[in-house]
C-alpha cells in the first residue's frame, strides 16, 4: 500500500511537471543586477513583452541613465513610470518611448508638480510586491498604492492599474521622457512632440527625438476602458485648458498629460497604447485591430500562450536551476529582433520613406549585429528559420534604400555603432543552411554592395585596397578589429560568390578576407595595429584597451581579446602562431593571465584571465581547444564559464546580455555545442550541461541531445554517438539538427 | 519727311516700350543691403526662383549668419556657393539645402581641402560681373573664373557653369551646409545625411535637419548633363574610394561630394536639382517630368514667361524708378507661399504622414503670418484668389492633423515663431470676399479651432477666460501684444460665425474680441501689461523694447508701435482715447516723438518718430488718420515713409522684408489705398504715387486706377470718382475693385 503511495505520489508529481508551463521556468529579473563590483550589469528589462514584439513595456527606475540601458536595475528603489520601448541588454541605451505613470492625490498638486519639468511622480516600490514572467509584469507602488499590472500583445502594451478604493485616479503621460538626456554622447533630445484628445476614451501623438538613433519617428496611440473625465495638458510651465485639446513640444521642451479618471465605481482602470513609426492613425489601427475587445486578461492569455509556443521549440530535462538559466536565456534571444511593422503592413524604411507589406507581415529592426552574428542569428537559423528569412528581408529593404546593409538598426534607424558589416555572415550563413524566403541573388548583391561600402564609424574598406589592413594612422579607430572582422565578412561574402559560381568576386573577396594576417606580430602573436608606412605602431601593451589615447586599436577589448578573433582561418592563425602547440599555450595564457588587474574596461567585463566573457570578442575562445583537437580543454573552459558567469538569480549575467548574444551562447553551450565560425554551419562540441534536450525543428523533426550518465562528477565525454554513429571529429552540422536524429554524449568522470 | 521721321521714332519708341517686359523692371538686388545703420538690412536673396516656387536658388555669400536671412549681403565680398531654399526677408534664418559650388584647381588639393570641416571651397566676386532679374541669376567667381548661372522651374533648380577652357571642372556639393549653426536659438543641426551615386549621372539622398524648423526632410534628386567621370565623397575626414557609392553623416558631421567632369571637349556643365519632402525618387520625378529635355535656356524662358504673366496682373505708367520700386516689391510678395508639394503630388503634412494631392496641385508653406496678413494675404485675394484658396487648403491640411492653424509655417513645419493665429484673419477675409475653393464650413471649424488651441510661444487663450486679458506674470511673452492680437483675431472668429449664423460663438468671440480693451490705460494712453491681480504692471516705460528684462510686453516693439493696434475697434480705441481730436495727437505724436533714440531694437528699423516702418505692428498708421476723417495727414505721412524708407537700389529696403510683406505694402500704397483692417474687405485711401494703375483682375475685369494731373507738385487728391461717382468717404471695397472699373483721383497742390 505504501509502494502504491509512493508511486501514485511520482506519477501525480511527474503530471504536475509536464503540466508545468516552459514560461515559467523564464525569470525576467535574470540580469537585472550587475554580478558583481567588478562586472557591467546585463541591462536586461524584466518587463511584458511578445515574441520579437513591437512594444516592450517595462518599468523605468532610472532618470539619468549611463550604465543601465534597459531602464530598470535591480538596486533601484524607485519606478518612474512604464514606458513602451527597450533594448535588451546593450551598452548604450535609447528608446523607453511613451512613459506613463499612474498616481493618486490632489490634482492641483500634481499640476503644481508636473509644471516644473525637473519633477517627476516617482513612486518607490519593493520586489517582494513585484512579479514578472513572459508577458507579464506587475508591481505595488509604494507611494499611491496603486497596483500595477503590464502586458502587451504584439503591438500593443496593456495597462492594469487597481486603485485604493475612493482615491483619486490618476494617470500622467508624458512625452519627453528619455533617461540619456545627460549622457555626452548622443544625449536623447526630443525634436517635436505632439498630443490630441480625440475623444473621451482616446488620445493620439506623436515624438521625434534623436539620440542612439538619430532620427526616430514614434507615432502612438492610447485608448482607456473608461472616460477620461479631465485631460490637462502640461507644457512649459502652463496648464492648457481642458477646452484645448492638442498640445505641442519641440527642442526639448516638456509635454505631459494628466488624465483623470472620476468613475466612483470601478477602482481599475485599463489603457492600451500603441507605436507606430508611421502614423497615429495606424497606431490607433493596431489597438483596434490586434486588440479589439481583448481586454487586459486574454491578451495576456494570447501572449503567454504564444511565448509557451516559441519556447518549447527546445525541450529540456534538468534541475530547477538549470532549467531557469536554459530557459531565461531562450526567451532574452526572442525578446528581439522586433517587428516594427504596423498590423496593416507599413513601416518606415531606411530613408525615412514609407514602406508597405502584407498585413501582418514583419518588418525587423533592433540588430546588434556586431554582437548576435557570433551565435543569436545561428540559434535563429534552427529554432526561427521563417523569421531569419523576414529578418534577412527587412535587412534587403534597407539595403534598397541606403545601398548599405544594416550594422545596428535601431526602431528602422542605422546609427553604424560597432564595426564590420556582420549582416553579412548572418545572410551568408542563411543562404549556406538553406534558409528559404528571401532573393539570393538580391541579398548576394546586397553583401557584395555592403562590402564595399563605408560606413561612417570604422570601416572604410578602401584601405584594404590600398595598404591591405586599416591603417592606424588613416583616421581608423579600432583599426586592428575592424581589418580582423572585415577579413571575416569579406571571408563569408567570398563564400557565397563561390557557391553563385561568381568566381571574380570570389578571388577578389577571398584575397581580401586574408588581410588579417598582414596585422599579426608573430613576434608577439598578438594581432598589432600597423601605420600606413607598413610599420606596426610602438609601443605595444596587450593589455590595454585605450590603444594610443586618441584611438583605440581594439573594439572595447584588448590585444587578448581579438588574439583568436579570425574564425575564418583558424589553421593559418595556428601556422602563424608556430602551430598548435604554441598557439594552445597562447590561449591558455588568455585564460591565465592575471598579471594586470582585469576591470571594466570599455564593455568587456566578466573576467577569466584576459577572457572577458561579459563582452562578445573572445565568446568562442573556448571552444577553439575542440577545433585544434583538445576537447578537454575546451570543457574545462566551458565548466569554468557557465558556472562562474551565469546565476539564476538576479546578478545573473556578468557583463550586457547585448540583444540576446550571451544568452544565445548559454543556449547552445548547455546544449553541447557551438558555431565557432558562425557562418559554417559547423558547430563545435563542448559538453552537455542538460541530461535531455530536445530541439523541435520547424520542419517537424526533433534533433534530441542526450546526455547519458552526466552528474556533477560525470562532466567528461568519453563517448559521442550521432544517430548511433560514433561521432570522432566532435562536430556536429546544421544539417545533422534540421535532418532530424540524435545526438548522445556519453559522460563520465 | 522730318515729321514722318520723328512719327515713325516715336512709334518704334513706343513699341520698344510696349515690347519691353514688366520683368525688366524688377531688381532682384533691391534691399539685399541695409538702408543704412540705424536699419535692418531687408534679408532678401537676389537668386532665381519662380512664383510661388518649390526652389529658390541663390549664393550663399555668409558662413554664420546673425542677421542677413536671405543668404546674401550686398556687402560681401565672397560667395560659399548657391543653394535651393531660402526664405525672403525674415529676421531668422534657415533652410539653404543642397550647397553647390563649381570649382577649379587640383583634385588632390580640393580633397585635402574638403576633408577639412572648417574649410570651404569659396570665391570672391563682383557685383560688376553679377546679374540678376527674375527666375535668372548669374555671377563670375573671380578666384576660379568659373561663370555660373542660375535658372529654376517651379520644381528644379538648373546650374550652367562655364569653366575656363582647358580647365579641370569640378562641382563641390555641400549636405551640411547650413549657415545658421553658430547661433544660440534654435541653431541648424544636421541630424542625418545620405548621399548616392545612381549612375554617372544622377545623385540621389537626404538631409534632415532641426533648426527654426524644428525637423526638416529634404530630399533631393541631382541630374548632369554629362557623364561625372569621378565622385568622391568626403566625410569625417576621410575620402571614400569611387568604388563606395553611398556615403551618410549624421549628428552634424560633415558631408561633402567632389564631383569631377572630364568631357575635354564643353567647357560647359550643366545640372539641375530638384528638392522632395516625401522622397529623392520624387525629387528625381520632379526633375523629369517637369524638365525631361529642356535645357538651361528653355527653363529659364519658361520661368520669366511665368513671371511676366504673374507680374502683369498689374499694368502701370511711371517713371524709371517708380516702376522698379513697384514690380520689385510684387515680386517679392509673390516669392512665397511656397508649393512644396512634389509634381506627382505628394507631400510631407504636418504631422509627418505623406499626402498625397492630385498632380501638380500645390501645398503651400512658409507663412509668416504675423507679417503677412497685414497686406500681402489681401493682394493675394485680389491678384491670386486662386492660390488664395490653395493657400487656405493647405492651413486647413495642417489643421486636420494637427487640431490648430499654422502660426508660422516653414517647410511644411510649424515654429509657432511669433504671437496670435493670424491664419484666422486670412482665412475670415477670404471667406468675407467670396473666394471659392475652400470648405467653409471646414474653415470656420479650424478658425475656431485654433482660437481655442494654444501654441507654445505666447498664445494660450485659457487666460483669456479666465482674466480677460494676458497676464504679464501669467508666464506669458509680449503680453500686451499677444491680449491685442488676439483680440483682433477673435473679432475675425466671430464675424465668420455672425455670418454663419452661430450666434452662441458669435457672442463670445465677439465678447473676447473686446479683451484689448482691459489693457487700455487712460492714464498714459497706452496698451500696459496687466498683473493676475488686475494692477498695471510698473514701472511703465514706453519706450522700452525689453519689458521688465525678463519677459518682454510687446512683441519687437514698443508701446507706441502696439498704440493703435486694434484695427477691428478703432472707434472705440478712440473713444478710449478721449475723442477723435485727442487720439489724433496722440498719433501725431507716434510720428512726431523724438525723445528717445530710435536706433534698431529687436526687430524695429525704419523708424520716423517711433513709428518703426521697417517692421509690420504699424504699417496701417498712416492710415487711420483717414478713418478719422483726416486725409491729409494720410496722405502727408505716405509722402514721407514712401519717400524715405523705400529705395530702387540695393539700400531699399528699411527693415526685413519679412515674406512680402514690406513690399505689399508698397504695391498698396503706390496704387493709392491699403487694406486698415485686413479682414473687412475696406481699404482706406492713402495717396496715389502712380498715374495711372490696371488691375486685371481674375476674373476677366479690370480696375484702373487713373491719378489724374499727379506731379511732383501735385500730390493731395482733392477729389476722387468711382466708376464716375463722386467718392466722399475715401474708401474703396474689395468689390469694387473685383466687379471691374475705375477710381479717378484727381490731384492738386
Amino acid at each position: 500500500m505504501r509502494n502504491i503511495f509512493i508511486i501514485l505520489l511520482l506519477f501525480a508529481l511527474q503530471v504536475e511537471a509536464q503540466d508545468k508551463r516552459v514560461t515559467d521556468w523564464v525569470d525576467p529579473f535574470i540580469g537585472t543586477d550587475s554580478f558583481d563590483n567588478n562586472s557591467l550589469p546585463g541591462n536586461v528589462y524584466p518587463g511584458a513583452t511578445y515574441p520579437f514584439g513591437m512594444i516592450q513595456l517595462s518599468p523605468d527606475t532610472q532618470k539619468d541613465i549611463l550604465v543601465v540601458c534597459g531602464g530598470y536595475y535591480w538596486k533601484d528603489k524607485e519606478i518612474y513610470g512604464f514606458s513602451h520601448s527597450h533594448i535588451s541588454g546593450t551598452g548604450i541605451a535609447d528608446l523607453y518611448d511613451i512613459l506613463v505613470m499612474p498616481t493618486c492625490g490632489k490634482s492641483a498638486e500634481l499640476l503644481d508638480k508636473l509644471k516644473t519639468p525637473d519633477k517627476q511622480i516617482k513612486s518607490s516600490f519593493s520586489h517582494k510586491n513585484e512579479y514578472a514572467e513572459p508577458g507579464y509584469y506587475s508591481v505595488l507602488l509604494n507611494d499611491s498604492k496603486v497596483k500595477v499590472e503590464l502586458t502587451t500583445s504584439e503591438h500593443v502594451g496593456l495597462h492594469r492599474y487597481v486603485y485604493p478604493s475612493k482615491s483619486k485616479k490618476f494617470v500622467v503621460v508624458d512625452l519627453n521622457h528619455g533617461i540619456t538626456k545627460d549622457r555626452k554622447w548622443f544625449p536623447f533630445k526630443l525634436l517635436d512632440g505632439y498630443s490630441r484628445v480625440l475623444n473621451d476614451s482616446t488620445i493620439i501623438g506623436y515624438r521625434f527625438a534623436t539620440g542612439w538613433a538619430r532620427l526616430r519617428k514614434v507615432y502612438f496611440a492610447l485608448r482607456t476602458n473608461q472616460p477620461i473625465s479631465h485631460c490637462s495638458f502640461i507644457t512649459w510651465g502652463n496648464v492648457l485648458s481642458t477646452k484645448n485639446t492638442v498640445a505641442e513640444t519641440w527642442n526639448d521642451r516638456p509635454l505631459r498629460a494628466l488624465l483623470e479618471f472620476n468613475s466612483d465605481k470601478k477602482d481599475t482602470v485599463e489603457i492600451k497604447i500603441s507605436l507606430s513609426t508611421v502614423s497615429s492613425e495606424n497606431a490607433l489601427n493596431n489597438i483596434i485591430t490586434e486588440t479589439g475587445r481583448k481586454d487586459f486578461d486574454k491578451v495576456k492569455e494570447d501572449t503567454q500562450l504564444a511565448w509557451e509556443k516559441e519556447l518549447s521549440k527546445i525541450e529540456i530535462k534538468g534541475d530547477l536551476e538549470q532549467k531557469k538559466l536554459f530557459y531565461t536565456a531562450l526567451y532574452r534571444t526572442f525578446l528581439q529582433p522586433n517587428n516594427i511593422a504596423d498590423v496593416n503592413g507599413e513601416y518606415t524604411r531606411g530613408d525615412f520613406t514609407i514602406g508597405k507589406l502584407k498585413p501582418g507581415e514583419p518588418y525587423f529592426t533592433q540588430f546588434s549585429l556586431w554582437d548576435t552574428f557570433r551565435a543569436a542569428h545561428p540559434l535563429y537559423t534552427i529554432l526561427q528559420s521563417q523569421r531569419t528569412a523576414q529578418i534577412i528581408n527587412s535587412m534587403l529593404d534597407f539595403y534598397d534604400v541606403k545601398g548599405i546593409l544594416p550594422v545596428w538598426h535601431l526602431w528602422g534607424v542605422d546609427n553604424y555603432c560597432m564595426i564590420g558589416n556582420h549582416a553579412i555572415p548572418v545572410i551568408v550563413d542563411a543562404y549556406k543552411k538553406g534558409i528559404r524566403g528571401f532573393d539570393y541573388s538580391r541579398a548576394y548583391e546586397a553583401i557584395k554592395g555592403s562590402a564595399n561600402s563605408s560606413h561612417v564609424f570604422t570601416s572604410y574598406p578602401m584601405f584594404l585596397d590600398q595598404y591591405g589592413y586599416y591603417p592606424h594612422d588613416g583616421n581608423i579607430h579600432e583599426s586592428v578589429s575592424v581589418t580582423l572582422e572585415s577579413s571575416f565578412d569579406d571571408w563569408c561574402v567570398a563564400q557565397m560568390a563561390k557557391s553563385l559560381e561568381k568566381y571574380d568576386d570570389f578571388s577578389y573577396f577571398y584575397n581580401r578576407s586574408k588581410c588579417y594576417r598582414n596585422l599579426f606580430d608573430i613576434k608577439s602573436g598578438f594581432f598589432r595595429p600597423k601605420l600606413k608606412n607598413g610599420s606596426f605602431f610602438a609601443p605595444f601593451d596587450p593589455y590595454s584597451y585605450y590603444g594610443d589615447g586618441q584611438r583605440k586599436f581594439y573594439t572595447e577589448a584588448n590585444a587578448f581579446q581579438y588574439q583568436f578573433s579570425p574564425v575564418h582561418e583558424i589553421d593559418t592563425l595556428v601556422e602563424m602562431m608556430g602551430g598548435k602547440r604554441k598557439a594552445m599555450l597562447l590561449l591558455d595564457n588568455v585564460f591565465n593571465d592575471q598579471k594586470k588587474d582585469t576591470i571594466i574596461e570599455e564593455n568587456a567585463s566578466g573576467f577569466i584571465g584576459q577572457y572577458a566573457h561579459g563582452n562578445e570578442p573572445c565568446h568562442h575562445y573556448a571552444y577553439i581547444y575542440n577545433y585544434l583537437g583538445n576537447h578537454r580543454k575546451t570543457e574545462e573552459q566551458l565548466q569554468k564559464i557557465v558556472k562562474s558567469m551565469y546565476r539564476p538569480t538576479p546578478q545573473g549575467l556578468c557583463g550586457n546580455d547585448d540583444c540576446g548574444q550571451m544568452s544565445a551562447w548559454l543556449v547552445f553551450t548547455m546544449m553541447g555545442f557551438y558555431p565557432l565560425n558562425p557562418a559554417s554551419g559547423v558547430y563545435e562540441i563542448g559538453t552537455p550541461f542538460l541530461p535531455y534536450a530536445k530541439i523541435k525543428n520547424d520542419n517537424g523533426s526533433y534533433f534530441e541531445i542526450i546526455a547519458h550518465n552526466l552528474s556533477d562528477k560525470n562532466i567528461h565525454i568519453k563517448k559521442i554517438a550521432l544517430n548511433g554513429e560514433i561521432c570522432k571529429d566532435y562536430k556536429l552540422t546544421h544539417s545533422d539538427i534540421i535532418k532530424g536524429g540524435k545526438i548522445e554524449f556519453f559522460m563520465g568522470k
